[in-house]
């Protein structure tokens, strides 16, 4: 947690964004596997809760009086069974005071208060809902329907909360800079004990263990398979083959919760082959090209549309597309390869504020989301600030179900050389993804440089293997 | 997966108990942590739709005439997209075909189905909402609120199920033996890998290792602490220090689900101290009584008194205890230092069938639920029958918190000699577990036995640490 003050200060800064009314910022609560008392294993904080109030366990509430500044938090106290099955615990006057709030009240009596505030005909703000216990909750304090509930999120507070968090401070970049050096050590180890013949499931266990080892977890669902072009395969059941590619798609969470997302595609023999180098290197290229060019002030669709220009000169390049590549990029022909986004906001969330709504926080007035394949997959459209943290993660990738749909459909024959496909039919994908913070000059890389450029990956795989 | 024909014949016979109207099997969905699309990174199925279905992924409901025996499958078939970002998957008609299941329909009918089966005014057969996402979905089903939805649960599927499913066949006791393997090399790896000076989250991080490495996952929240006596303890922050006990109680899944769970305790150093061995050795013969004693038709609620009366025996033997065993049971004097139950049935759940109720899981008519502190949580208190899976877990903790609380009381001085408790305050606390399961003559240790005996456990430690 960061100083009481810190958060004091972020919320009086919230009721004056937001003025009037009652503020809610729903804490989360443990989710049940397969019965009520047998959670998953990770407790996550809801990430606006996280922020403005810093406490980082189940079962409480804080409302935020947006007119008078005042702050409640509500939950339990600790019982005598809750010691014996669970250990000693803070009572809700320590909670508070750690977070600078003073006035603690029983969760039982949540429900009063918010009775008493809608009598008095104050509006009510809160978040959309992205766990179905949080629409139960609202339903039952609200006295309203799922459906009203979902229609009845707050526009006012969705945009001052994503104007703040936007925004990182200065000991927000530290803890982006710590979760993105514990995922560096998640890579490394990777690229360090990757051997042919292992299963993706023994080398997930060794990269998991990584950030468990030091009481934290993954910031999402590790993505470590030789099919890459599967963009989110969840899948550890096949074995990494000689000559096959490893795309490790993962990150760690610092203790504070700020989240570091990576991405490295290495080969599981020491050494690329001269294909697997061709295409590489364009990844590396249009990530380049990206880092060189960003900077405050500067339209990240238009760094999307770079990397995508740059992914098509250079497949031109082996032959795979032809034509003008700006012409291609704007008719989408790219997307074929590269059928995602360049990279979305990183903070407390792995893509930063997603359950406030992609489009408010990627997008805005001036600039709309398109709905052309592939770039609709882009979750951040608008011009960057200093503060933002974000990450640049181009790829390219050989999907055997894509390319035979729009084959059989001859689309955009204009610029893609369908024949030239098929050497690449069992090639997988490749993905580079680094994190960073936009300066008031340019960028900096968050943590520490892992091994990226063809030399750098062969060298630690050459060491590995031998 | 078993044969599509065994889970014909298990809908077959729980259609002919139930005999009437229609049930409704809930299929799990993803849980989300800190936003929709960021998922816990296991999928976990309801345990009965893995029972009566088999299928093992998200987003399926099974409706089930109990009448005509008639099965449906709904869910929705792969899309583009799907394809593209999560991989090729398969149709409805093929996961039909792997459960005997002819006719699937898309989710989106299901809503329409079960409105012409309620206005043909026959009864909708659900089991309890363990998760809120099974609330919302009953709630919008059956057009009802979420009071209605908890109050409407089918007593007659309740039932029938844990008839069924408290009895486990052939090939779910393979399944059991697979489990508790895994779940064994887990405490081997513990055993042979902990070293004075580790992090908790050190330990976990390599034990956690274990069942991922064979994609698989832990059955429940790893317990892993030199606090053993806070009974579900888990922070995994403390240092492993020389002198302290080690408690961990852990499990795995086999890759069918079904649950592993066994619980050693073992000095951080190589060797027990004389006052670790006195308790350990307690907790060994408690074990010992219950497994020499437990079979078919005797009762498991004895068992928990069996193994009590032989804790307070062996805590008068070192001072701890005193007065006659059998009335300090009674009493609940045990309760101070034991004031969990002896164990719970074990299957596709690791507390199998949690969900449908404890109470008719572990209770009946004539066996009733004790509101004894400690005999309270016994969660089985029924005879024991061949084909049970059940756990044997005694343990002995000294709390400090509740040591200090009966001590100001006074309570049941008769039994416990308080003075003597100062010497054991830092103590911690031992749990040994095993999985078993019931036989037509006893009883049989479900997969490899793991080192257990002061001796054994001392003979790992040693060459671990040397």
């Amino acid at each position: 947690m960061f100083s009481p003050n810190t958060y004091y200060e972020r919320r009086k800064d919230l009721a004056d964004f937001v003025s009037k009314g009652l503020i809610v910022l729903l804490g989360n609560d443990y989710s049940s596997m397969n019965y009520k008392d047998n959670y998953y294993p990770v407790f996550r904080q809801d990430s606006s809760f996280l922020y403005y109030i810093g406490l980082d366990k189940p079962g409480l509430v804080a409302v935020l009086d947006a007119e008078s500044g005042e702050c409640f938090l509500f939950g339990n106290e600790p019982t005598l069974d809750s010691m014996v099955w669970t250990g000693p615990e803070e009572g809700l006057i320590e909670l508070g005071q750690k977070t600078a709030i003073s006035q603690v009240l029983p969760i039982d009596l949540l429900g009063e208060f918010i009775k008493m505030t809608k009598s008095a005909d104050r509006e009510v703000h809160y978040l959309p809902p992205y766990r179905p216990e949080h629409v139960i909750k609202l339903s039952s304090l609200l006295k309203k329907g799922q459906r009203e509930i979902n229609a009845g999120v707050s526009l006012t507070l969705i945009q001052a909360i994503i104007h703040q968090r936007s925004i990182k401070s200065k000991e927000e970049i530290q803890e982006l800079d710590k979760a993105a050096d514990l995922s560096a050590q998640m890579h490394l180890h990777a690229m360090r004990t990757a051997r042919p013949g292992m299963l993706e499931s023994e080398l997930m266990a060794q990269v998991q263990a990584i950030p468990v080892a030091v009481d934290s977890h993954p910031s999402f669902p590790i993505i470590l398979t030789v099919h890459g072009e599967i963009l989110h395969n969840h899948h550890y059941h096949n074995r990494l083959d000689e000559g096959k590619l490893l795309l490790l798609d993962c990150g760690a969470e610092a203790s504070s919760h700020y989240a570091g997302d990576m991405t490295r595609t290495f080969p599981v023999s020491g050494f690329f082959t001269q294909q697997q180098k061709e295409i590489y290197q364009i990844v590396v290229d249009a990530s380049d090209q990206v880092v060189f060019n960003m900077g405050p002030g500067v339209s990240y669709m238009d760094m999307h549309k770079l990397a995508s220009r740059t992914i098509v000169e250079g497949l031109k390049a082996v032959g795979i597309m032809k034509g003008d590549a700006e012409e291609a990029v704007e008719a989408g022909a790219h997307a074929l390869f590269f059928p995602h986004g360049l990279g979305h906001m990183l903070g407390l969330d792995v893509h930063d504020m997603e359950n406030l709504g992609e489009d408010f926080v990627g997008y805005n007035d001036e600039i709309k989301r398109s709905s052309q394949f592939g770039l609709k997959s882009l979750r951040l459209g608008k011009d960057l600030q200093a503060g933002n943290a974000i990450t640049v993660e181009p790829g390219i990738y050989f999907i055997p179900g894509l390319i035979d749909k729009w084959s059989s459909e001859g689309k955009l024959q204009e610029f893609i050389n369908y024949p030239a496909l098929h050497a690449y039919r069992s090639f997988g994908g490749i993905r580079l993804e680094d994190d960073y913070v936009i300066t008031d000059s340019g960028s900096r890389l968050l943590g520490t440089p892992v091994a990226r450029t063809i030399e750098e990956v062969e060298e630690i795989r050459a060491q590995a293997i031998s």
